[in-house]
């Protein structure tokens, strides 16, 4: 088999779910929600079972999908994408990240990477040819920082673009409008192009949301990727998308035609009419403020348990400092998951091997749970206090 | 943009479905029914919808399609393939495609294609690096013949693999045990692997399907590829599969989670249901029955209008030579969809740019339609006799 496979192991997220399933475990590791998805979303999708389209969608995504994207998308934006032209449908906000990475990666290029981050950058960049060069995100006063210097003089001749993911997994962290300006400044200067993942969108808890591609000058260089499955609760579904100037939506569309060609036809139905449903805003505004109160239920269950977690302002994940639990933060999750039964992820995970030396262990909790669930973590945390 | 994706347009399928309606043409060219999937499937779709699961599935697979797969597959392939390690799937067959050529082709790789091809393989193989090396498929009294000692002398000595898709699109082909047995001995003798892309494997006329990964010794050099799209009629579902060996298996999980992660639940739920379902057998034989009239059907609509149409053994695709309507059957392709109005595929898009010189007019016709879609086609032709 080729050399390109070779380290990489089966996904460290399915394996954390196999392990809690088989030991029984509270699974506050992979990130997806452990209750039915809401009945509009279900019924769209029961609706799109029956009557929707069950044959090819266009390899660029279902129209309806793409224009009710174009809507979607604009309040954050700042602009309504084109659905012709800038917007594309992918299987999940994987192969949409996988396509531009393809699109803007040439080999040799270097792109940059803030640390810690979710663990599928590195690898899509490298399967394109290209470097990832990290800089780090430092927990400070409470606070997950970026040294936007730091990040300026990470730049070199060969680094090309960043990827920004906010809200960020795994530390949570929303960047601020100023972050943002200051980030866009630097990639002006040094004429980078944004990979922003923003998956995340809806789920914030102070600060909103604001997408990078909204600032001056930045329509033109960065690709938004988004996730049906994130936003509605359903991340078995595997609809996300990429939004992106015309240029690169043409490169990212050629080479998915290869790698996908089109993304299921009734589950975009369906998407399409969650997005232009009624019920829509009152639902994330709902999720919104429960996933909150799910949050400050899971953080205070940390402190509880004597671990340090650090206040996430969005997404749906946790790091908490584990310190009183050992040294290796992997040896850490592992005894867990058996004893006294709660899956996380290991924090360092999130970091490239070259990183890890001297980095404090932490684990990775998600609170997109239900209340029971939280509660039984709750419980069996306890018995490490 | 990065240069991998210069020359990639966008899809020609969805392209042409998408002229068709524009011209009201009747529509002949992607490969996808033009009619209700059985109402089994669909049903299949809204049982899943309602109580399937909609978060996440192993990014191998949910174990039950996994599971069923095994015993779907098992007939042809002559062993039942182990769900845990040999069985993969994955968000169509395209995508069960990209990630096998991923795990198998080294850059600078030779890879042997026949020709004509689907389009598919080639952008694929060099996406991963490596080259394409094309044999041809010749049409000799009535059939498609595969010249085994061209192929034997494709191989050279970076020659690491073959492409060997039967039911064959777009020629209809269907390869003979007798073939198979061949090309099996050219593949052990120059230790080759094999990608069998056997999506139309229930779309048979004559002789019946035979998988190459049944013979002595191949099941270790095989990765066979199938379609829940072309099986049950729902092309726009995006479920397809890999049965590989161990090793191959392993890799192309590992490249898979970063590429697409993994297939919608909820279509994995509906397909596994779809295997095991007492009205599946019944089912396939009577599209078979039915696909092989509407062959009929319109090879003879084909041959009223003056072309010359070669009789397909299997899947759903006819070639037709049409030296009468021109010379350039990209010309042709483009004029037919707006007079008469009927869309179908033009032949040379399945040779590469440096065999088509010299290469005769064809277009390739989708008979998986309607039998007034077929009908209405054929009237049209007619203005062409
Ligand atoms: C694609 S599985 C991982 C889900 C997720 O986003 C996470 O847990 O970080
Ligand atoms: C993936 S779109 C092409 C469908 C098909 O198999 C064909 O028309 O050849």
């Amino acid at each position: 088999t080729a050399t390109r496979t070779q380290g990489f192991g089966p996904s460290a997220f399915s394996e954390t779910t196999r392990l809690a399933l088989e030991h029984g475990a509270v699974n506050l590791g992979q990130g997806f929600p452990d209750e039915p998805p809401p009945a509009f979303v279900l019924e769209a999708a029961r609706r799109a079972a029956e009557s929707g389209p069950q044959q090819y969608a266009p390899a660029p995504g279902l129209p309806a999908l793409r224009q009710a994207l174009s809507v979607w998308m604009a309040p954050q934006l700042g602009y309504a994408a084109d659905p012709e032209l800038e917007v594309t449908v992918a299987s999940g906000a994987t192969e949409a990240a996988y396509a531009a990475v393809l699109a803007l990666v040439e080999p040799g290029d270097e792109v940059i990477v803030l640390e810690p981050s979710y663990d599928m950058y590195a690898p899509q960049i490298e399967l394109a040819g290209g470097q990832v060069r990290y800089v780090p995100l430092e927990a400070q006063g409470g606070r997950w920082v970026l040294d936007i210097e730091r990040l300026r003089a990470a730049v070199g001749p060969r680094t090309r673009g960043l990827v920004l993911n906010t809200p960020h997994n795994p530390t949570g962290k929303v960047f601020s409008p100023q972050e943002l300006e200051s980030i866009a400044a630097v990639v002006q200067d040094c004429d980078l192009w944004v990979l922003a993942d923003e998956v995340y969108d809806r789920l914030t808890y102070a600060v909103p949301h604001r997408s990078i591609a909204a600032l001056p000058g930045m329509r033109e260089r960065t690709v938004t990727l988004g996730s049906a499955g994130k936003t509605f609760a359903v991340t078995g579904w595997r609809i996300g998308w990429a939004v992106a100037p015309h240029s690169v939506t043409t490169a990212l569309r050629g080479v998915r035609q290869w790698t996908s060609f089109a993304a299921p036809s009734p589950l975009q139905a369906a998407v399409a009419e969650c997005m232009t449903h009624p019920q829509a805003s009152a639902f994330l505004e709902e999720q919104r403020r429960s996933y909150a109160r799910r949050r400050d239920l899971l953080v205070a269950a940390l402190r509880g348990a004597g671990l340090d977690p650090l206040m996430p302002e969005g997404g749906y994940f946790v790091m908490a400092a584990a310190s009183k639990l050992g040294a290796d933060d992997a040896e850490i999750a592992a005894r867990l998951i058996r004893d006294p039964g709660v899956a996380a992820m290991h924090g360092s995970m999130f970091y490239a091997p070259d990183s890890r030396a001297g980095l404090k262990p932490t684990l990775r909790f998600a609170f997109c749970k239900r209340d029971e669930t939280l509660e039984a973590a709750a419980q069996r945390l306890r018995q490490l206090g």
